[in-house]
């Protein structure tokens, strides 16, 4: 990881701020949302729950792209383009709440799309090798 | 463009937000930058230059998403799926000084990526019938 992200934007991904990612629909249309982001040393990590788009998309085609924005600077942005090498249930709620602290000082509250419930909610962590990364403006 | 984008979230187009552009690579794999955005009565419209990867994606997939984030609210986003239903260097030239106008307050300076000049770059404008919208949070 930290010799694909340029030292220059490594700080876009430390500090807690939102990502864009986009998976790709069935039909080849892009689906974006608003998510939390964190990286490990080989992998940018994203969350989600069992049946959401992304991760329905994201078993259809592993290939997802995450830009996070600088807020202070609109023109500067990390877009990773990558792989989902693991989607794993395994750790998953450990990591919604590491997330969680990460974003808002607290574990996770819980939230839920208008299928799940605290029951039937399942957490999944998608863990993205990154396979092109593109640092704006370059260095 | 009225009916499809909610009153609620129309604010997120009208304003000098950045949006975050994807398009898909021919190998399915997401292409993310930052653009400016604006709309008319029936279009999404953002531009580029011809022979930028985004424009040489839309040649071969014209299916495109937009997404604006509130600079203020991280979880207060516009998601616009669309198609591009004409890209055009007709009108492209003014577009850009327009949108530049919007973002800066000022017309455009021309910026170039590293195959183009002043003399070499050709403007376009791409007009996005949007085909779904997701407003987060949902009213």
């Amino acid at each position: 990881m930290t010799q694909l992200i340029p030292a220059s934007h490594q700080d876009l991904l430390e500090k807690p701020l939102y990502a864009v990612v986009t998976t790709v629909m069935p039909d080849g249309q892009p689906q974006s949302t608003v998510v939390w982001v964190d990286a490990d040393d080989l992998y940018v990590r994203i969350n989600s729950a069992r049946g959401r788009q992304k991760d329905k998309n994201l078993l259809n085609n592993p290939k997802v792209t995450v830009l996070i924005l600088d807020p202070q600077n609109a023109f500067r942005w990390l877009e990773v383009r990558g792989v989902v090498e693991e989607a794993t249930t395994e750790g998953a709620v450990d990591h919604i709440n590491a997330l969680s602290v990460k974003y808002t000082g607290q574990t996770y509250f819980g939230g839920f799309n208008t299928r799940e419930t605290a029951d039937t909610q399942t957490r999944v962590m998608y863990k993205i090798r990154p396979t092109k990364v593109t640092a704006f403006p370059g260095s």
